[in-house]
């Protein structure tokens, strides 16, 4: 891959320098822009590119030009005459102009709008107006819509013509005077059809759309479950005002998919690619969550000092506190994720909670049971290998004691209070989400350290009850 | 969504009881075949399924059958005459009849094959044959493949013929006589070119493919980086054999996103929404993680049971163990997240290990040196306000220690293992799925609880270390 860039790189830019047109031409006919932006990742030498615009067709170059980086775009837009540019923008669909315009500095977004031809720059604008992450925000506004009464080889004929300044051509909008959809129309129906039959007889009426304002995690949402390659959005007046496609969509889930799992693992969300990202970026997205959740185990601190004497009597105590700790934050975590996952692909509907806790409820009474009857056995087996050593503790218990008694003591009261623990991390990690969700917080955020708080705080009470309580009693400390 | 569920499921079956067939097609006329499907949900009685095939038209029907339970695709094929389960197999793709068959008993299976039409069973045992997760088992084998002298006039004649057998007319695959991809055209670009051009000239070069065996992954990662719509998949002579279109690569994009989401979690892969997940397989899917997780800290719990005599004399440092364990585990997991995120997305090309370690060492240094300062006044703040009770650990130290001296120590010994963990948690946390990919071990499973024990051990040595040789010579115990 490495070697391929390079190998590439260097075929470009012997190509230019020898003003070699036809072995660019060929370069660029015979492998995808992106290879050939990656390939030149670096360069901003605005002549390479120059030549490269000059030479090529524009039917080559095609999305050559938002494949680069926005600083070589910079360098590029900056060294155009206006009369390149317009025809550069006159390529671009207004969604990739968006795109571009949002990382550049504000001299050239107004260079860019003055050169936008008119319609061109009314949609520009329209789609920087939409609050990100909605779905107005990343429609395009450049769709075909047709009227219902035109026949299937009018419909044809209009395509040819108008076809290629939309972003799709292989799903048709069939609309009244007053950009209502009536229905759709996929391409490929059109061709099969008959020239005379009329769109509003072929056209099909089951179709869904979404509104500007939906969140674009509920439009991949529509795309997934209606399997489609375009949406239309429309306003809340229900006017169709532009159309989604699925590479875009695709884009958004992988966006959105790499949200829940930076959230879920306590890092902030990555929106680059780690070799991209800068050391103190990622430090930022990192250390915030450290301390966070360091701050957060004040109280498990609290409860730990406050039985530093039982500590001190009993030291073995102490040896088992990580593993209950970190039993419950597993079992409370595996919960969150799959509640958090479930939220995020829409798989819940109102009155869905009470189902969901008796569904955890029963998971986690055998869960515990199974935890807690492998753990018996397991700290029993620590303890006589001697992985977990009672030697000093037998020291400090009344004499009478035999070590046997003392063994199966310690692995039945850490049994217990996992059997406790398992119940509460699974209730608390599968109903904070919903918490969550209610008071409009993304639940991914904040429920992993939050259970893993209550269930450390809940885990070492009930640990240090049951020895107070009963354990130290059984065995007369 | 319940209600409408609910309503548009007592309109349908009246309809049926009624054996009103034109409320019935008005019906998959206006609604979406899966919001249909999920309104019939439980629904097993053969007669409703057989009206609705026999009433609705199958180009409304479509993959009404698909969007069913493989229960009740059972229970269809069963009550279907040998006539109608060929007329349903022949309107429908091989790759859903492999997705179906696969979750079928084997007797309904060989009747499903028996019925399908000779080329259909081809395709169906060639994808059959296929190992999962790779291509070959997503692609179908029905592509419209033409041969490069062809005119554009006469291509568009072919695919009106027999573009209704295929997946996809939008990407046209341009072949020569021995099945060798010579170009692809996409169907805007032969609706916009004019009769008499032959596809040699107007069709594109740059195209890439995959090969049968490529992992859906990297088919997904193709799809992403060159905005494709289709895919040639071609095997190890370099002839194409099936195709790969969009709609699927969502599919597999979402199932990989999850993948990672459980492993990174410590679950196993959830593969089914929540509330249709049986209680016993999600009990399955978390609790063999929570017993490895346990059987895993069988080192920190024998290195905390070996300093126990350390504790008894001096309870606090135990108050401090579950804190040090818990910010190794956060820091090694979320660089473990970040780069197993980007070994999904093939962000890594060879020789970026070091790159990465590098990264990583100059990242964890930052972290290191900011969490160890933070922590030093955190602690001194909560052994300042009372959170950490220093009262019974000065008891136990020889007489004339101030307080003052010996909350600064303790401070400062947190911080000082602090450092030492963040350094070696990113490191390992970093290095760990690079093992992992080369000794072809999914990066996911094990990274998160190998990092986390390798993490334990470092830091619970270096603490008590650290305790031992120079806090506790400077305390004079």
């Amino acid at each position: 891959m490495e070697q391929e860039k390079l190998l590439l790189r260097e075929r470009i830019l012997d190509a230019i320098k020898n003003r070699n047109a036809s072995e660019i031409k060929e370069i660029f006919e015979t492998i995808p822009n992106i290879d050939i932006a990656e390939s030149l990742d670096g360069v901003d030498d605005a002549a390479v590119f120059l030549f490269i615009f000059r030479t090529v067709s524009t039917e080559y170059t095609g999305d050559f030009f938002t494949e680069l980086t926005s600083d070589q775009q910079e360098t590029i837009i900056n060294a155009f005459t206006d009369k390149q540019l317009v025809e550069l923008l006159n390529n671009s669909f207004a969604d990739d102009i968006v795109d571009a315009i949002e990382e550049m500095p504000a001299n050239v977004t107004s260079r860019i709008l003055k050169a936008c031809p008119a319609d061109l720059r009314k949609d520009v604008n329209t789609l920087l107006n939409y609050k990100e992450y909605t779905a107005g925000s990343v429609m395009t506004t450049e769709y075909l819509g047709l009227k219902e009464n035109l026949t299937v080889k009018d419909a044809l004929q209009l395509i040819r013509q108008k076809g290629r300044n939309v972003e799709t051509i292989y799903t048709i909008f069939v609309r009244d005077n007053q950009r209502n959809i009536k229905g759709i129309i996929d391409l490929d129906d059109l061709i099969f059809a008959k020239d005379d039959e009329i769109l509003s007889e072929i056209m099909n009426r089951d179709f869904v759309t979404c509104n500007v304002n939906d969140d674009q995690e509920e439009v991949a949402n529509i795309f997934k479950r209606y399997d489609l390659t375009a949406l239309a959005v429309v306003n809340n007046e229900n006017k169709i005002v532009g159309i989604i496609t699925i590479d875009d969509v695709v884009d958004i889930i992988v966006e959105e998919a790499n949200e829940d799992i930076a959230l879920l693992n306590q890092i902030s969300t990555m929106d680059e690619p780690y070799l991209k990202t800068p050391v103190f970026h990622i430090v930022l997205k990192c250390v915030p969550w450290i301390l966070a959740l360091m701050v957060l185990q004040i109280f498990s601190t609290w409860i730990l000092s406050g039985f530093q004497t039982e500590i001190a009597k009993f030291a073995i105590l102490s040896v088992f506190t990580p593993l209950l700790m970190d039993a419950g934050g597993n079992a409370g975590g595996q919960t969150t994720t799959m509640i958090v996952r479930s939220i995020s692909l829409q798989e819940f509907s109102k009155g869905d909670f009470k189902r969901v806790m008796w569904k955890e409820l029963r998971v986690a009474a055998l869960v515990g049971m199974v935890v807690a009857i492998f753990t018996f056995g397991w700290l029993l087996f620590e303890m006589t290998i001697g992985i977990v050593d009672v030697g000093d503790a037998m020291q400090n218990l009344p004499i009478g004691n035999s070590e046997i008694a003392v063994k199966l003591m310690l692995a039945a009261l850490v049994s217990c209070t996992l059997f406790v623990t398992m119940i509460v991390s699974r209730l608390v990690g599968g109903a904070l989400p919903f918490f969550a969700k209610k008071i409009k917080i993304d639940p991914a955020v904040m429920c992993g350290p939050l259970t893993t708080t209550l269930v450390d705080i809940i885990t070492l009470s009930a640990y240090f009850f049951l020895w107070i309580e009963v354990f130290s009693k059984a065995l007369g400390i």
